[in-house]
């Protein structure tokens, strides 16, 4: 018998499903649950906003597996829950602990500070509901381990965004501590034998007799974690296997058999000639938003397609609820008779960096993704911003090992800059030594931007590029070429950093205008190694866009403009 | 017939209630609407993201009268919604315009971008519901003129935010112009006459028979704009009159019977004897919330009590639903007998500067906010941020005219910068020639910074004290006062103007560190004639704090600490 308090319980739990910093602010409700961060092994990010907080929880989580998110009630987890929502939407687990008032003051219906000043102290945890794959509200003491194990699992396994309601009075109750011994189960449910096996068979039939099969790779394979068995399944098969935009990296770009970006119109013309002349496409964790897809326009047939979820399986229109893919993956792996498959080709793919040189010096985004491709190194980390960052990047072929981010569903903009920062302490955290890269538009950037100051906090090592195209591109795209809502403030970009407290050891800053400045400082050894925070102001036309995004934006304003 | 199209329309009324400016951030749902704002005589104001436009429209809501806010579908609402929140708690009426997907999209279910991703296009407004006083969702046209014109009044009458979802296929449908041509009914909605007088009379035995009887003024009085109501009163009654830190400025405290800050224990001594030694206390619009009653520290009693609200009366334990203090005040006002009433004094008000002075050059919490006091002028605007700052500015007796704006009930931080941008702006767009003066501290900042880059883009007379004492000290006063997670990051903050785009000729920064430098600086002509943006950094004791605030951060730390 060892009582645990219980705010070490929950903290305890976070470092064993695999969390070491937590990100966040205090607030009164939450002060004295704080005081058990460290005593659990847990760094305090000390964030600067929630927003930014819960962003950066989103990369933190994308790159580590998990995040927490601690917040104050009321005021800080609506100013996170932006953030969260992005979370959800693009199933990336977040455990968001809300510091609340007491059971005590919530029962005495108390006119407390935080509140509507209606006396309904569960308003924000019903806003939070859509939002969240499990609310728990810890109120009786009884129950809270088995709420807080239940509702990390949930969690993790459907890979969303939890909520937890913590009362000041709840923090220090005694818990059974011994719970503690046995780790919470993480483990995939399996799926119901039989029913998997005739999944596996089925599609075994389509794929033995397919003469010209493909695989195509999407968000929900990297966030329901199945990339083990697609990256084994391209090892035995050697069948070309592309990747939308929002599963961009979850493939090797130098395998022999990857062969680039598929999102319909928006892909390189020999990337859409090859997916769609397929007679079988196995699409793995697809998310077919209209952004991913370059607007809804894939050209692939349900007739060839099966559709392997996290929550079901879909063989052309034959659907398998409850089928989860990441099984039925593992089999077909084991049971392909890899002599029964065509020897097809995929398109090369490779930086076309001459083919999109000018011979003028402005820094144009056809040749600037490509460019920047061979700038990257194995086991970059590389987050873009939504903008024209988000559709360049479908033009930068990666090194072996990087890790792509973004958010191309939920597009919150801002979100990449905190991001970064969470992606880059999880790196710290992995132990690992990477280079954190981020491109991210001068509108973005602002609002968010002091997320640059935790990322001096913590001394990560960080390169930012900022775009500086005098405002929102991909909005001008979209409608309001010449709009005044869509110009900006000059700020001084340059001068962010050291006003956000780094110090000249810490951080350099560059203006590069021209190709010729930007080719220096992309071979520059120093450059090169990225030690600490690197601040680009990388100036780009204004009316400039990567050719995807002009597909898509048109179609946007389609859509938009489109009435009955 | 002079047909117009719907987003004309909507911008029309807004321009006929009283907006000027319209705070918030564009986003490919609500871009064509934008193009309507300059038609209707309305300035984009461009924010740098969704929650400080939503701080913004707070703040000029409370110097305007109302004030819109409109952002994009999610991403941009999601933002917003802490502020937007904040705004309901504290009855500040904001018109909330999302520009959301076309009612096609939205049938079909598309997967858009801003998305769950699980088709719900509801799910935002539902999230809002809590928060606003009305939702209108204009889906059909043949309804939008009628619910665009009952939106905008119950957000004047309630004085609350509103919530509008605009669907892209809507802003273009045509509506019947003609309709702009008689305004929309904004007048107060009249008491049933008989229950009224009743009321009155039930009043005013009280207080011909009262030996002892003040006033007491809090925020709803203000909300609520019944001022010129309590005006009248004071000036034909002569009673002292007091108000709570969340009715501060209600008054004007250089008036002769003006008695000071009444919060139970964290008045004055004076106050306190004065407020607690009436028997009968005229409360008009009170909201005692925690932080505006020192921890519900108050000792009057509801028996000798008269409680005036927007939606009721309250004579002792006799309630009267359905009435609204409007017509009572005035009716009192019209039919009181002075003759019959008291000739009793207030304790005089004045800034205590030389009593907290003491022999050391530190900048001390006591001895700032009366000095203070000294510094500022008539009709000056005053914001106060939560932190020491809102404590602190019950010390400060203000000049005739000066209006403060606090967010005590709400208290999310980092507001009172937003609210800064928008109490300026409304000065400007009333055609006044006011100071805004903002006192916030270091850790609050650092959450809205960016705000300061709207104030630069709009050339704004603002000045900014910033409390530079090394982190959240207030919550140092509640729990952990030398935690870790109450310490924040050094910026240089006297380079954030710069960093955001202000030119030299536009922005004057300081730091002073000594009371002679805060002396010689509260002294300099052109510091007070405060053109342009002036950023003072304000060296204060990290572990120091206004009385008030010692006594309320203890109160809440054994409120969060009860347990049964
Ligand atoms: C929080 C939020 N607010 C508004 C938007 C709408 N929006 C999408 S992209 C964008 C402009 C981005 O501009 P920038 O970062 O400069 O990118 P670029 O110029 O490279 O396209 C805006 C305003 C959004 N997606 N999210
Ligand atoms: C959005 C939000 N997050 C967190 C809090 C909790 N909180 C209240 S006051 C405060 C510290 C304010 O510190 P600072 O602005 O430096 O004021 P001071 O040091 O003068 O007390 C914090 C973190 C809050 N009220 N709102
Ligand atoms: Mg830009
Ligand atoms: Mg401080």
């Amino acid at each position: 018998h060892k009582p645990v308090d219980v705010a070490e319980y929950l903290f305890t739990r976070l470092h064993q499903i695999g969390i070491r910093s937590v990100h966040g602010l205090p607030g009164d409700f939450n002060l004295v649950a704080l005081d058990y961060v460290p005593k659990a092994g847990l760094k305090w990010v000390g964030s600067v906003n929630e927003l930014n907080a819960a962003y950066a929880a989103d990369g933190y989580a994308r790159v580590k597996g998990i995040s927490a998110l601690v917040t104050t009630f009321g005021v800080g987890e609506l100013s996170a829950i932006n953030g969260v929502a992005g979370a959800f939407s693009e199933h990336v687990p977040i455990v968001h602990i809300v510091g609340c008032p007491s059971t005590i003051s919530q029962r005495n219906g108390m006119l407390l500070h935080h509140t509507l000043g209606t006396g309904d102290f569960n308003v924000y945890a019903d806003m939070n509901a859509p939002i969240s794959c499990e609310v728990a509200r810890l109120n009786k003491p009884s129950e809270i381990a088995d709420q807080i194990d239940h509702t990390l699992r949930e969690c993790w396994i459907r890979s969303r965004p939890v909520y937890i309601m913590l009362p000041t009075d709840m923090v220090q109750k005694k818990l059974e501590g011994q719970r503690l011994d046995t780790p919470i189960d993480l483990s995939e449910p399996k799926n119901e034998e039989e029913r998997e096996d005739y999944v596996v068979d089925v599609v075994l039939k389509y794929l033995h007799a397919a003469k010209n099969p493909i695989i195509l790779v999407d968000a929900c394979a990297v966030r329901h974690r199945v990339l083990e068995e697609v990256h084994d399944l391209v090892e035995k098969t050697q069948l070309p296997v592309f990747v939308t935009p929002m599963g961009k990296s979850a493939i090797n770009e130098t395998h022999a058999t990857y062969g680039g970006v598929y999102a319909g119109n928006g892909s390189q013309p020999e990337v859409a000639a090859r997916v769609e002349a397929a007679d079988l496409v196995l699409s793995i964790g697809s998310l077919k938003s209209d952004f991913n897809t370059a607007g809804f326009s894939y050209r692939t047939s349900q007739l060839n397609t099966i559709d392997f979820h996290s929550t079901h399986c879909v063989v052309r229109y034959s659907e398998y609820p409850g089928v989860h893919m990441k099984g039925v993956l593992r089999k077909i792996v084991d049971r392909v008779d890899v002599s029964k498959l065509p020897r097809t080709s995929s398109p090369p793919v490779v930086n076309k960096v001459s083919e999109n040189l000018d011979d003028s010096q402005t820094i144009t985004q056809a040749w600037f993704w490509p460019r920047f491709g061979e700038f990257l190194k194995e086991n970059d980390i590389v987050v873009t911003e939504t903008g024209t960052a988000n559709f360049g990047i479908w033009e930068t072929k990666f090194p072996a090992g990087v890790t792509g981010l973004n958010q191309t569903l939920w597009g919150s903009i801002g979100w990449s800059v905190g991001a970064t920062q969470g992606a880059a302490l999880a790196a710290v955290d992995m132990g690992t030594d990477r280079r954190t890269v981020l491109l991210v538009g001068d509108g973005s950037f602002q609002l968010a931007c002091q997320e640059v100051s935790t990322i001096v906090r913590h001394n990560l090592h960080v390169t930012i590029f900022l775009i500086y195209n005098e405002g929102f591109t991909i909005e001008r795209w979209i409608h309001g070429m010449d709009a005044e809502y869509n110009d900006i403030t000059r700020w001084k970009y340059t001068e962010i950093p050291s006003a956000f407290g780094a110090s000249p050891e810490n951080v350099k800053t560059y203006v590069v205008k021209t190709k010729d400045c930007l080719e220096k400082l992309l071979t520059n050894e120093e450059f090169n190694k990225a030690k600490g925070l690197q601040f680009v102001e990388l100036w780009m036309p204004k009316e400039d866009a990567p050719r995807a995004l002009k597909i898509t934006a048109e179609i946007s304003a389609k859509t938009n403009a489109k009435t009955e």
